[in-house]
This record gives C-alpha cells, sequence and structure tokens, in this order.
C-alpha cells in the first residue's frame, strides 16, 4: 500500500507545504479521522476541540520555538508528543528586540514622518533624544534570547539588570528577583520571556516603568497586558514601545491608529530566511522521525 | 565700557542663544561690522561671502564635529581660527548607524507600513530578512564613529571589514584599500567618513554594492552621490538604503516619494541630549577662550 501519511497543517504554510510532497496535506477544518501528526505554529496551535476531533493525533510539531497555542496539560494527558524549533533564531529576535530600542529611544519612526511629511525644520527634526550608554535596561526573561539581548546592550553600553523565574550562574548581569523593582530601575523594559506567561507585564509594571520608559516587546502579546499598555501611552504615564507582537495577529491597525510613541513591526523578529530554513528542516526531520517511529529530534523540555 | 561683544549664530540656535546673555547675538544677514566671533552648524557653515562682509571675523566656532560648510582653506589664508566638537557624538551616531541597519535588513519600515495599513497577512507579513550574524559589513571612514559601530557590529556576529586614506594600527577589523572592492564584498557598507569627501559614493561604488546591497549614511549628504543613489533605488540595482544624512537638508519629501526600500531619519545622529549639552559647553567654553585671549578648547586639526 502506498497511500501518503496524512498530516494536518494549521495554519496553512504556503509554500512551506511544497516541502511535504511525501504528505497528504491537510487543512483545517477536516472530517478526516487518519491524521497522525500536526504541524503548527506555536502562537496559533491546535486547539483541544481539534485534538478530540483528530483521534490519531500522536504528534504536534511546532515550527518556531514558542508552544504557547498549545494546551501542553491537555496534550500530555492524550499522550500526544510535541517539537519545537529550539534555539533556531533567537539572535534573530534579539536583533530586532535591539533594532525596536534604538528605534523608540533615537525616535526613528517619529523622524521619519516629520521627514516625509515635509516637517523637517532647522536646526532640529525631533526633540533631543536619549543617548544609550549609560541608559539602564531591564531584561524580562533570561533565555536565550535574553542572553543574546543582553551581549548586544552591552556593546552600546547600556547597564543591564534581568529578571526571570530564578537567577542563573551562567548569567553575568545583576539578577533583580523583582519585577516591579526592575521596571522601577530600568529606562527600557525589553520583554523576552517565555510566552506562557499572560498578562505578566500587566498595569502595574508598565506604571512602574513609567513617563519616560520604554517598553519592548519580542516575547509573545499575550504577556503584555495591550489594554494598559495602550491607555499608559496615550496618557503619557508611558513613554514609548516598540513592538514585534501583539495580543492578536494580525493586530487591527485602527487599535494603534491613536496611540502614541510606537514603533510596531508585524511579528518579524525570527523572520529570518536563515531561522525560516533551519526551521523547515527541523520540521521535516521531527515529522520523518515521527512516522519512522524513531526519537523526535527537539521534543519540548528536551533540555 | 560695558557694551557686550557681539557674536554671528548662523543658523538661529533657537533656545541654545538663551546661553549666550553675556553676548550681543546677531543674525544673518547684518551690516554690523564688529562682529569678531560666529558661531555655526558644520554642514551649514559661514560662506565665503559672509566672511569678506565681516572684517574683524576671527574665530568660527562650529556647535557639532564636522565643518564641511567651511572653505577651509580660504578661513585660513585668513588668519581666521575654527573651533569643532570634537568626539562629543561619536557613539550617539553609531548607534544611529546600527539602528539604521537593522531596520533595513529587518524591514522596519515595511514592516510597520504593512502592520498600520492592514496589509498583515498570516503567515509572513513581509518576506523572509537577512540574518545579521554573518552578514559582511564594510565601513567606510575609520574614525571615532566607525570604530563605535564596528564594536556594536562585532556584537551581532558580523563579519567586518573597512577602508579609508590609509591602514590604521590600532584597528582590528580587515583593512580593504580599494574602496569598490570593499563594496563588491559588502552586504552593507556604513559611510562614516569625513564630510569633506563630496561624491565618495558615486554610481559605481553603489553598483558594486548591488541589487541584494544595502547603503547606511551617517556622514555627510554630500559623501554620497544622491542622485545615483535614487536612481539604483529605483531600478533595483541597490537593494536598500539608510539615511540620516542628506545633500540637502531638509530633504525635500517629494524627492523620496517613489524611492523604494528607505530608511529615513532627519539628521539625528548627534541629537542627544548628552551630545547637544557637551556640544553646547564647548561652544561657550570655545567663545570665552577665544574673547579672553586663550587659548581655544578643541581647534580643528589639533589632534
Amino acid at each position: 500500500m502506498s497511500a501518503k501519511s496524512s498530516v494536518l497543517v494549521h495554519p496553512p504554510l504556503g509554500l512551506f507545504e511544497l516541502q511535504l510532497g511525501d504528505y497528504d496535506v491537510v487543512h483545517w477544518p477536516t472530517e478526516r479521522k487518519d491524521i497522525r501528526a500536526a504541524i503548527t505554529i506555536g502562537h496559533v496551535g491546535i486547539s483541544n476541540a481539534m485534538i478530540d476531533a483528530l483521534p490519531e493525533l500522536g504528534c504536534i510539531i511546532c515550527f518556531g520555538v514558542g508552544v504557547d497555542g498549545i494546551d501542553i496539560d491537555y496534550v500530555r494527558k492524550r499522550g500526544i508528543a510535541v517539537t519545537h524549533g529550539r534555539e533556531i533564531n533567537h539572535e534573530d529576535v534579539a536583533d530586532v528586540a535591539m533594532g525596536h530600542i534604538i528605534a523608540t529611544a533615537r525616535l526613528f519612526s517619529q523622524g521619519e514622518r516629520v521627514l516625509r511629511e515635509g516637517r523637517w525644520t532647522p536646526p532640529l527634526a525631533v526633540p533631543p533624544q536619549r543617548r544609550l550608554r549609560g541608559m539602564k535596561l531591564g531584561i524580562v526573561g533570561m533565555g536565550a534570547i535574553g542572553k543574546a539581548i543582553a551581549h548586544r546592550a552591552q556593546a552600546f553600553g547600556m547597564e543591564i539588570r534581568w529578571n526571570g523565574p530564578r537567577p542563573k550562574p551562567d548569567v553575568a548581569p545583576a539578577y533583580e528577583p523583582h519585577l516591579l523593582a526592575l521596571a522601577a530601575w530600568a529606562d527600557v523594559l525589553a520583554v523576552a520571556a517565555r510566552g506562557d506567561q499572560a498578562g505578566l507585564i500587566g498595569a502595574d509594571v508598565i506604571k512602574a516603568l513609567g513617563p519616560q520608559g520604554i517598553l519592548v516587546n519580542v516575547s509573545r502579546g499575550s504577556v503584555v497586558d495591550e489594554e494598559a499598555l495602550i491607555a499608559a501611552l496615550k496618557s503619557g504615564a508611558l513613554g514609548a514601545a516598540g513592538l514585534d507582537v501583539f495580543q492578536q495577529e494580525p493586530t487591527p491597525p485602527a487599535r494603534w491608529a491613536d496611540v502614541p510613541n510606537t514603533t510596531l513591526t508585524p511579528h518579524l523578529g525570527g523572520g529570518t530566511r536563515e531561522a525560516l530554513y533551519a526551521g523547515s528542516q527541523n520540521v521535516l526531520g521531527n515529522l520523518r522521525a515521527f512516522f519512522a517511529g524513531a526519537p523526535l529530534i527537539s521534543p519540548l523540555d528536551a533540555g
């Protein structure tokens, strides 16, 4: 029998699916009951309702690093394996975080608007800005991305502290056990926390960061209380924000139309050719391993 | 006699002039013949015609680092001293250069446009981008700014070579004696050359950089052949450009309206509060020294 194994791809992944010629690619919704593997993007994920409708599902393969669109407890109870793209793009995401730090501190978006709208008047087109050297950078989450941000920020002469669930012996910058204290200390708070901590950056943290403070988020939109963030930017309680991720993606543009001092990018942090290639190779490798009954390449929680 | 010494400030410098209360501030045009000192911004400068109309002029004090708006040979012939703001903002300018490298390589401007115009469609809002790690960065001009760019770019894992009038023993990245060869080798060409080299980055250099190449300029607009740059961006002969400086400033926005793949900032490279404060202190110090007959603090060519 030469029938291809069927694989659910959710959401549809465009040209990437050309690489799945060995499989029968299925999109959601489907009535098929023979699907044993699903490919997804972590922040979209496979819902519990979908899992319930797929009795043969044995493996969920996440394209990127995050798995926040999946109810891990539920999946484990069902005995379904999960893989993800461990450390395929942490430096790319850190580069985008650093880009947002520079763009917000040095008024890139405001400057470009002033220039293109013909409002550049000498001697200064935009107000004087903050010097990066000596600025206090608080990093929330010191995983691979947080470490890569710290490495870059040091070259700019920024002073660095960080917060996370627990101190780490291999990290040079000072550990701050209280997130609120970190926000109060910081000029810039860069969020690189795990995506499963919804609301970690709440109204209190945003208030502590303050009217001169800058919030940069390259983690997941859900980690920041976006309503509180928007309110603080509008009232001036927060200085500026550089965001690559949003509560809902695509984020509705009307939501940001009258929010001042923002630099917004459409979740492109991990979007380099190199990371996408590594991610697709990782997906294909895990898929082949799963159907061959071999050990998965990058199972979740494998260290 | 308590008459104040008169000082020409050209162009007018707004609130900065509040600090000149000890002097009689004069703006151009003027019929006054008693002006002994002039304050200017290097890329605006004091023209030879103005110098001819100011018989008592003995000192031109430049706010920033550059002195490219001044005909140095002519000024020397007339025995007029020139001061500038040596190394008051080189790290700030390097920060903006790095911001432009990230913004152009990672499609910040395109991404923000797509997001704000409601054209973000999953899975990818913008095309896959270039990873900074491993990218080849050619730096033109290895003065204080060039060195600060190299220091930052190393933290991103970029490969660096540079070109300038002559090799320097204290610089680690490899020296490339031929500018054209540097452009052909580079993925990104960052221009941090002295401002008095008009047309240094001509059509040939831009062509060598090529359809995937990125040009970043934080030096002076005159250093790049802007007509050739715009033509190359429009035809696709050059990939992208991040520009903080322009041939004419303010640059007419219509000039850039239909030029693709550009990130434009309105000459804010040296625009931090810290640099502007250091610059104003430097101006006041040189002014006081000049009128006291004491040695100038930062005369041009003093090393």
